[in-house]
């Protein structure tokens, strides 16, 4: 049976990345950019006041010093003056900075700031303080964002200064969850005997919308050739079709052979771990009708399974489409809290308790009792691997996690 | 003037926490649970069979036993038959289990599962193998949510298998964003001399969105009392109205007057810390006209200044009105990769780079000129106070860091 690491490198290769679109940069945050952008300008374009005060040449000042008043300028006005010896011109923070400034003087610092003529509370001041040169920040050239990097908010906020009011990214794939299953009733609905609720589907929406990514649910397919063939070809215009269900060994897993029928290419099925064992994945190519391929995920039924594989397999998949690099960026780290024994002959993906003490990463395994143990798994934030071995995993050992959510 | 620990206390005494309103589960995640969540049943409800295969009773195998296939359950179906001595019944993974059943045999460990009677690749099997027991995840009455608890995918997930199709939580704030200056340009125009684009309002609209809260920008208000008013009274029907410039001491800074004048009293003006310390808050109570109070942040003008004051005091506010307890949760250890000199009195939030290093979480301060280099902070995901001292921050020493994004 394929290992992990073989199977995030057949969905490595099956992935190609998306094309490329522009939008406005406030619907860039979170987006990765798809071009390096260079810095067009120096920043600050001019010399300028990182306080309230005055302008002043440093070489003036000395005990006793009075400077006359030549111009005020508030936010948005240009220094229309230049200041020659003896002179100050009151600047407001963020203001352009007379010819012939070389510092700035707090208001704070200024006795009678009313008056045309000023003195000072202080008897000395270095060249440059409170002014900030031009270029200081940014040169005009510089790669300020590169290609592949994922867009957060200081960027946008950089890109904003640079005026960049639309920016090339790779657009959020679009992403369809399909639970099938005879024994699910959606979830506002009493189980009758034998029947569970559809909780796969919220579960999977909120996870994908957890990794930053828009799903769309598209109900409960049965399992019947039809019923599945009409919910998956409608599933199949998204980027991503993730199904829930129906590929392990039962009599009616149907959903392969149905796949197959709708001209998706298996391209594994089956992972040597637990939970989520039975996990399916193909795609189905471009084609004449379909200008983009349509990845699919065979998510198992049990909700951790699905659970597990959908952090694993499918997060590493959207990461791949937006065509960023190499093995899962989510794995970390930790300190084991507790011994734990392996059982099996499977890696095995725990949920746990993932938490920051002191400046290390700790995780706790939850009370779990396995892949149908929502409720164990719902005490989590995150997973342990642990690697089937003879000894048992020792408290304090530093093992590799993977956090599902936010981290407190 | 007011410490950083004052001003996150005002804030909390201030804030109230918003009224509950009930939700369908498709749009809690991400939100607070506004009570507990009692289970009104057991998880599972019946003993389940965790693999495909056969229900047995343990007592039945032994070497070369065979035993008799009296049905066939698949998935949505209930037992008809009861397991009789030297009986199986074949069963698919999830399906309820007949009564007398003790134990699942996997389909792989089955010989000739397509016939009448069945034998095993294997000779013993213990009580309990591949069953989930009625209750062994959640028992009747169990609190699975508990209030105040922010809802994640894996609470989400259990809350559909519950069938809590709608639950009661704190409703996610409204905040608006509005920048002030005669200075400012929007972010698609270039700037004439002496101006600078509102890159501000991209920023903070990115930065609250990123602590997972829509916010909706007004525009530019001018440095003029009609202007403000008019924009400000549109904002002040939000929960929140984050003011970009004007609360610093400059001539024009008009906003905390004009703010009086709309019935919004200040809690506190300027903070001993760096970059942010002209901030300015106040709250508009509520009163005849309006329900609920709007809570109003002055950010200061410059870019980095208004980027700490957001992370540091109004993601702490949007906790507060979300009810969430004490102070600030996102504060964190790391140990710091490079000595470090503190200038100045004041506290200073140092852009950084938050890494992990095996368990460890590290700090780097980045290139950073001060609070209106956005390009020095734009290469950051979090930050490190620095506490004025007299000695130099030592390379490895463990440190505040605050992290602003997703720390890859």
């Amino acid at each position: 049976m394929l290992s992990v690491s073989e199977a995030f490198q057949l969905i490595e290769q099956t992935i190609l990345p998306a094309s490329v679109c522009e939008v406005p940069l406030s619907q860039a945050a979170g987006r990765v950019s798809a071009c390096d952008v260079i810095s067009d300008s120096d920043s600050p374009p001019f010399n300028k006041a990182l306080m309230d005060g005055f302008a002043i040449r440093t070489l003036d000042i000395q005990d006793d010093v009075r400077l006359k008043v030549i111009e005020r300028i508030t936010a948005g006005e240009v220094p229309q003056c230049s200041l020659e010896p003896g002179t100050a011109i009151q600047v407001m923070t963020g203001a352009q900075l007379p010819a012939g400034t070389d510092a700035v003087i707090r208001i704070e610092d200024v006795l009678t700031p009313e008056e045309d003529e000023i003195s000072f509370t202080i008897d000395s001041i270095s060249p440059g303080r409170n002014v900030m040169s031009r270029g200081e920040s940014m040169q005009m050239g510089e790669v300020v964002v590169a290609c592949g990097e994922r867009l957060a908010f200081p960027k946008i906020a950089l890109l904003a200064e640079l005026g960049r009011s639309k920016v090339s990214i790779i657009p959020q794939p679009s992403v369809a969850v399909l639970a099938t299953g005879n024994e699910l009733v959606p979830i506002d609905q009493t189980p009758g005997p034998g029947q569970i609720r559809n909780s796969n589907e919220t579960m999977l929406v909120a996870q994908v919308e957890n990794a930053g990514v828009k799903a769309v649910p598209l109900g409960i397919a049965r399992d019947d050739r039809d019923d599945l063939r009409s919910h998956m070809k409608t599933g199949l215009q998204s980027d991503f079709l993730l199904l829930s269900g129906g590929v392990s060994a039962g009599v009616l897993d149907l959903v392969p052979s149905v796949l197959a029928e709708l001209g998706v290419q298996q391209v594994f099925h089956k992972v040597h771990m637990k939970p989520g064992k039975p996990i399916w994945f193909g795609v189905r190519p471009a084609d004449a009708e379909n200008s983009r391929p349509c990845y699919v995920f065979g998510l198992p039924g049990n909700p951790v399974s699905s659970m597990v594989c959908c952090e694993l397999f499918v997060k590493f998949a959207l990461n791949r489409i937006e065509n960023l690099p190499g093995l899962p960026a989510e794995s970390r780290k930790a300190r084991l809290r507790q011994a734990h024994l392996v059982k099996g002959d499977r890696p095995v993906y725990y949920p746990a308790r993932i938490t920051h003490n002191d400046h290390e990463l700790t995780a706790t395994p939850v009370r779990w009792v396995g892949s149908a143990d929502l409720r164990g798994a719902s005490e989590a934030n995150g997973m342990i691997l642990f690697t089937p071995r003879d000894a048992e995993y020792q408290e304090n050992e530093i093992v590799d996690v993977w956090k599902w959510i936010e981290i407190i």
